[in-house]
């Protein structure tokens, strides 16, 4: 029978994405995944709630990466994804949020495809979406913006330089990734392009986890807000968005209790 | 009992992103709403394999819209939401994709608040994430770019101006909604500020769908190869990025049978 060949020869590595944390945001393909898999080899960031949903005869491998600095190099996690897949396990690569956004998804495929292995992608919900569904608002609307933009405010070579002056431009949203170290800098960026001081931005820590925060700032007074909130979770700035005066009133319980 | 109350009282309307069209794509928070709700009022590109994941006690009502040429009305959309609201059902909005990306959420919320009623969102899958994953790439990538738009090429004023200069530049990556009839636009912007012809842009047409098509151009062919290809299902186009080589081997079918 096929299903038996398929046990021997080595299967596609499934890329999965967790979602931003809540396991209630899994897709359900994810879920599905994650219940079947042999092993799973994730990231630090994937949260504990969603570890749980794994069966126990699943082996769970640590990969220990978050954001750019990896604890295990690169290298090293392309190393063990091939020789997992390559026993003919079902290896499900676990990856916080939307494994293509920030997620270093090309360079564990080159490593599958020059091993000659297979793959295939199952998308997860970035924290983006998360965190806009929080403030009660839209990444989009008409009359203020046809454009949102997800950028990273730090990547390995050290603050990333963007397109400051467009973003500077009023009813420009931005969701910035990695950006707690870098924001006097995406700050004074953004001032220097004309920014007007008292655009919203908001920090969103631990987007959808039942830890979630939810920071209001301007673009004036963020580098202080930011140092004042001691954020240690995982944040996003959203730039050019403040909660929607309503959505204080949603909060996460009361999302649980409906359903 | 709380439990009793809630039926009397209205209920927080659910807005519910559907994601791309696969059910497998849905979230378990969005399935499970979808499940319970007493009424379900969709857009026209909710899939009708979604659709079907409804159960029988629910009623299904269609809003008809679709992208920005709403065939009822948003006045009227936004009455029929706040009505049935009022009647304390529990009422799921449920909009193609994430509702807070191009899905004029924010007229509905608005509507919401203004009738005194509660609001929650739950984020889907927006398209793009599904047609990035079918081409067997990232959206971002280290050393190629470190920021990714979602934008439209087209919306209630006609073609929708993006700041193509710095979309011209090498190594941009854009997921272009909207886009079919603003192709012949969208390639004359981008050429005349200088984008190399070669650049490519592939068209993914009902991402995640059983009928997905992925049809890949250049910025150099696109209107040619738009034309020639006849686009009718909702379709992204994928700026700055072509399908992996090895993406091709790993269609649909073969996903589903993995897990």
């Amino acid at each position: 029978m096929t299903r038996d060949l398929q046990k021997t020869l080595p299967q596609p590595v499934a890329f999965v994405g967790s979602g931003p944390g809540d396991p209630d945001l899994l897709t359900v393909k994810a879920l599905r995944a994650l219940q079947t898999a042999d092993v799973v080899i994730h990231d630090r960031l994937v949260s504990a709630d969603i570890l749980a949903l794994i069966g126990s005869r699943t082996r769970l491998r640590n990969a220990g990466k978050e954001g750019f600095g990896p604890s295990l190099g690169q290298d090293a996690i392309n190393q063990v994804i091939v020789d997992e897949a390559k026993t003919g396990a079902c290896v499900v690569r676990l990856k916080s949020g939307d494994p293509t956004v920030f997620g270093r998804l090309d360079e564990e495929l080159d490593a599958i495809t020059d091993a000659g292995l297979d793959y295939i992608i199952m998308p997860g919900l970035t924290s983006t979406s998360a965190a806009v569904a929080a403030l009660g608002q839209s990444l989009t609307k008409r009359g203020r913006n046809t454009a949102v933009r997800l950028i990273t405010g730090h990547d390995m070579q050290g603050y990333a330089d963007q397109d400051w002056r467009a973003l500077a431009r009023n009813g420009e949203v931005a969701a910035i990734y990695m950006a707690k170290k870098a924001a006097r800098f995406i700050q004074g960026r953004l001032l220097m392009h004309g920014a007007t001081p008292s655009t919203p931005v908001t920090i969103v820590e631990n987007a959808s986890r039942p830890d979630q925060r939810i920071v209001s700032a301007t673009l004036a007074t963020l580098p202080a807000i930011l140092a004042e909130a001691d954020i240690t979770g995982p944040a996003l700035l959203m730039y050019g968005l403040a909660p929607r005066e309503a959505a204080r009133t949603t909060a996460l319980p009361q999302i649980q209790e409906i359903i």
